[in-house]
C-alpha cells in the first residue's frame, strides 16, 4: 500500500469510521449521535458519510420513530477490512517514527 | 485539537515526517535518499519540503560535495513536537475505535 486509504484518510470520514468500528456487526450509530461525536456540520457529515456509503465502507438506514425520521448508519464488512488495512498502514509509518 | 496537522497529515508529508523523526536531533537525510523511501518525484517532494519547511517543521540544507550539488533535510524541534501531537491525535482516535 503506498498511500493510506483517502476514503479513509480525509480527516472527518477518519471520525466516522473510528467511531463506527467500536460497534459491534451490524449495529448502527444515530445521525445525530455520530454528528456529535464527530463535532461536523449536518451538510458535510452527511457528504462524507455519502463518499463512505459508495465505497461501501458503511451501510445507511433511514425510517422513523413515530412521525420523526431518523438516518443510522453502521460500518459493512468491507469497511472493518478497510478501517483495518488502514489503520495497519498509520501504524506501520508511525511505529517506523519510533 | 480538532481535526489532525493537514502540514502532516497530507500522505507524502506524513512519509517524509516519518522518515525524518527517528534521526537524531539535527541530523539530516539527503533528498535522493528521502526520494527513495517516500517514493514521490522529486517534483512532488521537494513541493512537499517546501511546505514543511515554510511550516517550521523541517529545515534544508543545499551545499556541493566536490561538484554535485547536495540538499539535505532534516527536522526542527517545533518539527518533532508537532509531529508528536499529530501521532497522539491519530493514536487517540484509532486507540478509540479498538
Amino acid at each position: 500500500m503506498e498511500q493510506p486509504d483517502p476514503t479513509i484518510h480525509q480527516p472527518v470520514r477518519l471520525k466516522i469510521m473510528a467511531a463506527l468500528k467500536p460497534l459491534p456487526a451490524g449495529e448502527a450509530l444515530e445521525f445525530v449521535r455520530l454528528k456529535a461525536v464527530v463535532g461536523a456540520t449536518e451538510g458535510n457529515l452527511g457528504a462524507h458519510i455519502t463518499t463512505l456509503e459508495q465505497a461501501g465502507y458503511v451501510g445507511v438506514e433511514k425510517d422513523f420513530v413515530g412521525k420523526r425520521p431518523r438516518t443510522r448508519v453502521s460500518m459493512t464488512p468491507q469497511g472493518r477490512r478497510a478501517f483495518d488495512a488502514y489503520v495497519g498502514y498509520l501504524q506501520d509509518i508511525i511505529g517506523a517514527a519510533g
